[in-house]
């Protein structure tokens, strides 16, 4: 705590490392490209957890456990599934360590305890899950199948950031399975709508929903739908994917059930997830130079009473005044944490819960305490007022909704803004190499001149917006005709 | 479903897996030792879950997220603990798989991807956790830390059993520092508390509090607290353990903190846990030769109404009925289903419901509609009775209320009858080898004796009552002199 925060403008990624670590949501650990998610990032998850788990109940969705472990054999039996998640797997090749013999109380791997078949931790469950519903699908009657599973999934990626890209994470993982393609198309929206749902009216981050080009779909599905949204440095972040999976996994894990007319048919699936990387984008979407920006809704303390007294005297008044609201506004189910601490000073503390960026600070002095009021400071405008505690709760309250709907006006404005139609390659780049933001440009639709963004622009077709920009024009790159336009970023 | 139940007289052990089958729990999958928990178990752990969660949060825990791989050279650091595991470790060697030059379509370990040091899959957290506190602890400000952890964990068992064995499994684990000894020791005694009360009120199984032996104790503990329970075939499981770890770990990782008085000590550990064995115990102490039953505080559903009807004319007016009720009982914040699927015949739904041991049935006939009652038919003692549905719901709430204290009751009565005072080796083996139960014996206290037990008995020292059971007598083997009587049983 009380470390120095790095500004935006002098080191944008090292800001973003300062925030996550003085405010206290995460840690390093000493396994290369894990992190540690301390109580008051583990916090935050639960409350985005909890919304999310509601909303995929209230669709009929139910939990369930599936193995950590995929048998390289299942591993690879999808293989565009197995072919993009090869390079960076986890694999588990030994069951037992034993005594080093050359180094008295070290340990060393057993070469006897050699698995059989490898093990690979999961980098994505579609293949153990697909491996059983083989034994739970027979006919009609047994569709459909409506599983999310809460877990860690482990990507060896080689470049890591604090919950943007971690060797291990967690996440949500559905997996259906559908009678028909309509059926499995449908729900891969109905998930995509609870993502944007979820990612504006609960995380204040507006989101632009979309299909993914060919190049930037999920290894093994049909169609990839996404929510797209923009980071404060003119970086887009994928927000969450919902994957229509066609019979892909069906056919590789020979899945088939009977329909009413008694025929055999191959399942249709999707699978869909958001995962801790959401909370990465939160921290990139709101916070500024004094420290993380908490959207109220999912805050895990929403309001702060700091105290402020001189000596044995005033403090006893003070407190007793602030316990009073504190147990009113804890009544009311607001999160809400009354620090009277005495080892640290109110000074120290304004700063620490800035940082941990609480919605809403209340501070009371003696003053306060004379004159029925309480001084309520937003964390979003730095705005302060004094407020009678007459109507204190309601007040509050109120105020949260306030500083909610402010989060997501300003990101969305910042969003609008930052969003321009571009026609010409070189204003592409100046574009994306000075503020960056969402380019709306036209694409022929092929693969290579997906490929070409790349390396023309150092960017990547975010997604066709589902909401179609339809506009007859000819593509960016390789001049032919265009009947929309799409969006192009730099992305996390 | 509706697979023959193999009766407890039969084969227990197959009764067993069964129910687990049958009763929609958990299935088999393709990892050797790792089991699948369908939707059915997994929404009684999530109850489960809720619960403790509940109770550790009510006394001070927070949850985070540690990583599920420890690096080999902090694996070690604590040598009891590593050597305790060391024989059931799942290795990560690699971080890569590669197209098999051989065979087209497959994938073999890439050997250029080899890590340079070895991750240990976490058996328990200990090691991990510790290697964080160290940079987390500066002086006595900082303790305690008092947190919990939900994850997953393995340990490469040679053989597994669903839910009560497997090489995965759920969990969670809470790891605690602190300044004193003391308040380490009163920590221990908390959390084991909280497991037995959650386990006796919410599980309706009765346990015994004690202490482990060291023979039984966990690796790099200084104490271990358990709490016991005893199963319908007389064998004895685990259900919680909470260590006292002393100043291991802390010595191990050199986590120290500055005291008030300036001076350098080593901070006081604890740890422990509770995992989805505790679904197992719940089977074995409740289920009978028909399937589960459900202790209505964890079941994930509470009450089913089986509509019975036959042509379409009655049925309009049942199902309207039915549904009446169904809603009240929702309202009233009971997990019940309305289960009106044409597909199914009364008597298959009656099965099922059974077999998943849902604790009250509601069936509604024509003639139940006409007379204003329904036939409510409970789990436990398969009592039916018509019941007016004037109060249907305070009826229903109380029946749950009464089931649970039943459920209890029995297992209560099962326990004392089968525990019983034995003072000779023979008699113990005649008690172990009939009926089984736990024996109240004399032990002399020494590791010697203890190992005794197992080969002459095939049995374990469970646990030395906090409860002590004071009276002279002298060792069941040994026969030195002995202070008071320490469980001895068979045990899972």
């Amino acid at each position: 705590m009380a470390q120095q925060i790095t500004s935006r403008t002098t080191d944008f990624s090292q800001w973003y490392n300062d925030l996550i670590i003085n405010g206290a949501l995460a840690d390093y650990s000493a396994v290369r490209g894990c992190m540690i998610i301390k109580p008051y990032g583990f916090s935050l998850w639960e409350n985005m957890q909890q919304q999310l788990d509601k909303m995929f109940k209230e669709t009929g969705h139910s939990n369930a456990y599936f193995p950590l472990f995929v048998p390289k054999s299942l591993f690879e039996a999808e293989e565009k599934n197995a072919e993009g998640f090869a390079k960076e797997c986890a694999v588990v090749t030994h069951y037992r360590l034993k005594p080093d013999a050359q180094n008295k109380g070290k340990l060393v791997v057993d070469p006897e305890a050699k698995l059989e078949e490898e093990l690979v931790v999961r980098p994505t469950s579609e293949a153990i899950i697909w491996n059983s519903y083989k034994n739970w699908i027979r006919s009609y009657r047994d569709l459909p199948i409506l599983i999310n599973q809460w877990c860690n999934v482990v990507r060896w990626e080689m470049r890591t950031r604090l919950f943007l890209r971690t060797a291990e994470f967690l996440w949500q993982e559905g997996h259906t399975a559908h009678a028909t393609k309509a059926e499995a198309e449908q729900e891969t929206r109905t998930i995509l709508d609870i993502y944007a749902r979820f990612v504006e009216e609960w995380m204040a981050i507006p989101v632009v929903k979309g299909i993914k080009s060919a190049g930037e779909r999920f290894a093994g599905a049909e169609e990839t739908f996404c929510i797209e949204a923009l980071m404060q440095d003119g970086k887009a972040l994928q927000a969450g994917t919902s994957h229509f999976l066609g019979q892909n996994f069906a056919k590789a894990f020979n899945v088939t059930y009977t329909t009413k007319a008694n025929q055999l048919e191959y399942v249709w699936a999707t699978s869909w997830g958001v995962s801790t990387r959401l909370i990465g984008a939160m921290v990139l979407v709101h916070s500024d130079d004094d420290g993380l920006v908490m959207p109220p809704k999912i805050a895990p303390l929403q309001i702060v009473i700091v105290p402020i007294f001189k000596g044995e005297e005033t403090k006893h008044k003070i407190i007793e005044y602030g316990n009073k609201i504190f147990q009113q506004l804890l009544q009311a189910g607001i999160r809400v944490k009354f620090d009277s601490d005495d080892n640290n000073r109110p000074g120290f503390k304004f700063t620490e819960y800035e940082t941990k960026g609480v919605p809403i600070r209340i501070a009371i002095g003696l003053r306060d305490v004379e004159n029925n009021v309480v001084e309520i400071a937003r964390r979003d405008t730095k705005e302060k007022q004094s407020v009678s505690i007459e109507n204190i709760t309601s007040f509050c309250s109120q105020l949260l909704i306030e500083i909610q709907q402010n989060l997501f006006s300003r990101a969305q404005v910042f969003l609008e803004n930052n969003t321009k139609k571009i026609d010409h390659l070189a204003d592409l780049n100046e574009f994306l190499d000075t503020k960056g933001g969402f380019a709306l440009v036209h694409w022929d639709g092929s693969s290579e001149t997906e490929e070409l963004f790349k390396s023309l622009a150092k960017a990547t077709i975010r997604c066709i917006p589902l909401q179609p920009i339809a506009e007859e024009g000819t593509c960016i790159i390789s001049g032919k005709p265009s009947h929309q336009r799409i969006y192009v970023a730099r992305a996390y």
